[in-house]
């Protein structure tokens, strides 16, 4: 944590240059340079309050700050009219975690730890709402792209909030379901992992700090996306599928290869894929709900995004099966990776 | 039951409605009304039959009388020319079957059973079975929407009718697998759920009499889809795969529901795959047979109908791969399902 | 074996018939002839080199050779420039070793064992490896066909070049989790099944002399290819991937159904999922490397390759989920192949 701890230095620096005008290519590296630490001590703050609010409600606020930094991007990436950033964001984040946050877990656990297993069934529970979430979200992207153009009219952002409402319902339900009816199955033994470092009141001060300062930064960086990707030549989809996903994703990276590392990985596990579930059932619906104060956002990610989406699933699903990993799958998950983000260059 | 029972009166009013030239929007619902508490009684006089021929032969007339509202109604679409309507209730029903059927008794057997099992190894096979048996009906579907359109000649047809021979062999050789080489697999214990209310001769006596006047419901049924859904500004395509199939599988849905209330799951999923298994390998093949001796209906389903059952059918493989089930599941199911029927509503 | 040998003389007979200027249709045939014992003998060299140098370092030379006779086919074919049906048989090798090979294996087997079991860990991580294997290959494909073809540049050749660079890194990688880090995972006893016939030297002459041959028959094969495919109407789709991989595979169709029958299905289920994986991380970017010499060679299969490679690799997780086989499973693979197979030919 210590060395993300120095990239701070990054917040006033970055305030500096945007007062001074500075290029929005600079602006750019500044801002995500920012961000990252911002969002690391957002992981650590939720986890401390999580010391004293108990692991079930802990594992609420985990699950809703911990996609904050995503939230927040993407709202502002809305609110600047960069739908197609904004999706491109939200898959990515989605292939993201379960292809790098995942493979480099497996990988630099398995460096270590010949084998290493994790709660099949809590796995299993979770891989299968993946499945699900991801069917239902693809659903009527892939219905739209087989139609002709012509026919699609205003009705179908009536689809789209058909979705939100039934997504963000199964959210709420799988609380029910997580809190309430079938908590045995999630009573993941934290105690080992940590010991409050912090008193809570400090928690909660960092919590909302930090929170206001990604917001502002999240602001200049969206500012720069496109100006910096038509100076580099990068197409809007690989800035928004690669590049935003790796930022808003900083968080989750570093707390599962930590936890990988301490052969913990269960939690490693848990956050790739328990972290894409939030995304398709919390921020996904309730960034659309937003959307409807500006003009609504659609839900139908390009034919790019809808096989990058299903893959990834199918591989969350493959590897959740036999409830071990190994280096070699973390290796594998890496290089489809690898392929995704070389054919996003590319094309 | 008994409920049921009373939509039985819809019979003569449907009867005499048609005589009186009914609108077709009353003839649509009433005949609907009729069908339901028909196919019912298809199923319970099934069921009786079964427990004086045994669970074995009982289990092949089960499989065989189960789906024949489906192939009633199928028939009279057929020769109506309807083809689209047809495909649609073909693919609507292997659909409603898996998410709607499934999905139904898993979350009100889930709602008083925290967790229900069922036979791993049974479910299993039926799955695989029906991954398969998806494949196979797809893949020429598939082939033919990235061919060209004018590439398409006649020969096409026969393509329908190998996929036809080989479907309808698979079913024969699946009852030889079933009943002869590997019959312990699927030895489930029905004798709890059920004993004799009627005698032999009463329940062969009420399964012809229902077949006889579910033929002539269906014919009007069939009749009134096309006016029906002009007046209400559905498309054929709504009407097809997700109005038919749902009046079609009344049996199974109000038995799988009430074996999922009674913890016997093992029955549910087995009617919900195995039914959908039966649409597949047996009431496509023969209805493609029979259409030959009007004009040869092909098996190449449209793009939405592909993608539905190629989803549903690895949720059903996800499903039966834990062997067990809650009612966060069901929901899930169900979620699924309400987003397709959403979009072919909307779209 | 000794059926086999007998083709043996069709290796003098289609030189003879080559210098005398036979037709191309009977070139096709003689050469098909003669490539079928010499890859038997291939691949009996290679075991019978593996009971000397011990099973680890075997398994990695029968991994190699294996494949020779795939690899010089389509390098042939390939220097010819008849790029088409290179891919058509790279996929059609994977799907008949998967459907084809692996069916065969299972119904044979089943005929005589009602059900036979297979190491479930080693299949797992092999079919697991397939997943992620295809699913990277896919990839690039799947997104070029949704991007519109002007906007295709040669950039999309190093897309290629890309893929094959992370797939045969993969493969080396592949070796040394399976050689050193994981080796006990699949220390299958060979023991029972062979004992040396032959001694070292006699094992590697064999191996040499037929690779010769079958280099020099295989140019012959492929130079009859296009002539005889529009003789009898052929597409050349379908003589790529379902005549060529039956030949190429020939050693592995013979070894695992002998192998099934002895009721070993590990090596049986090990060489169709084995194979298909060196298939795609070995022999494809070789193939591609070697095409760098004459013109760049794309990774970019078509539509049909792409839908038959997938849906082939979801069938054989599927398979390898339950760790056992019966007859019924057999045919269903076989099935699905020959609706792939009469797709092929009618379209």
């Amino acid at each position: 944590m210590n060395i993300l701890r120095i990239l701070l230095i990054f917040i006033p620096v970055s305030f500096i240059a945007e007062y001074m005008g500075a290029p929005q290519t600079a602006m750019f590296i500044l801002s995500a340079l920012a961000i990252i630490p911002l969002a690391g001590l957002m992981g650590e703050a939720t986890e401390e309050i999580s010391f004293y609010s108990g692991p079930r409600v802990g594992g609420f606020l985990n699950a809703t700050f911990g996609n904050a930094t995503e939230l927040i991007i993407s709202f502002f990436a809305m609110k600047a009219g960069l739908f197609d950033v904004v999706k491109a964001s939200i898959a990515g984040s989605v292939i993201g975690n379960i292809l790098l946050v995942l493979g480099a877990s497996m990988l630099i656990g398995g460096l270590k730890f010949k084998r290493q297993t994790f709660n099949q069934q809590a796995t299993e529970i979770s891989s299968s709402m993946l499945l699900f979430a991801v069917i239902g979200l693809t659903i009527p992207a892939i219905f739209t792209h087989t139609v002709a153009p012509e026919l699609l009219t205003t009705r179908y952002e009536g689809l789209s909030i058909l979705v939100a409402v039934i997504m963000f319902s199964i959210y709420l339900l799988s609380l029910v379901f997580s809190f309430f009816t079938h908590r045995d199955i999630y009573s993941v033994d934290h105690s080992q992992e940590s010991a409050a470092k912090w008193s809570l009141s400090r928690g909660i001060l960092v919590l909302v700090i930090a929170t206001i300062f990604i917001g502002v930064e999240s602001e200049i960086f969206v500012g720069a996306v496109e100006p910096m990707s038509e100076a580099f030549g990068l197409s809007e989809l690989f800035v928004g599928i690669i590049l935003v996903p790796i930022i808003g994703n900083a968080a989750e990276h570093s707390t599962a290869i930590v936890m990988a590392v301490k052969n913990q990985m269960d939690v490693a596990v848990e956050i790739a894929v328990g972290s894409s579930l939030q995304i398709i059932l919390f921020v996904t619906p309730v960034l659309i709900f937003l959307s409807l104060l500006f003009s609504p956002m659609s839900i139908i990610f390009n034919e790019f995004e809808l096989i990058a989406l299903i893959f990834s699933v199918l591989i969350a699903n493959r590897v959740a099966n036999d409830g071990e990993s190994n280096w070699m799958e973390g290796i594998q998950l890496i290089a489809v990776y690898a392929i995704i983000a070389g054919s996003f260059f590319i094309l």
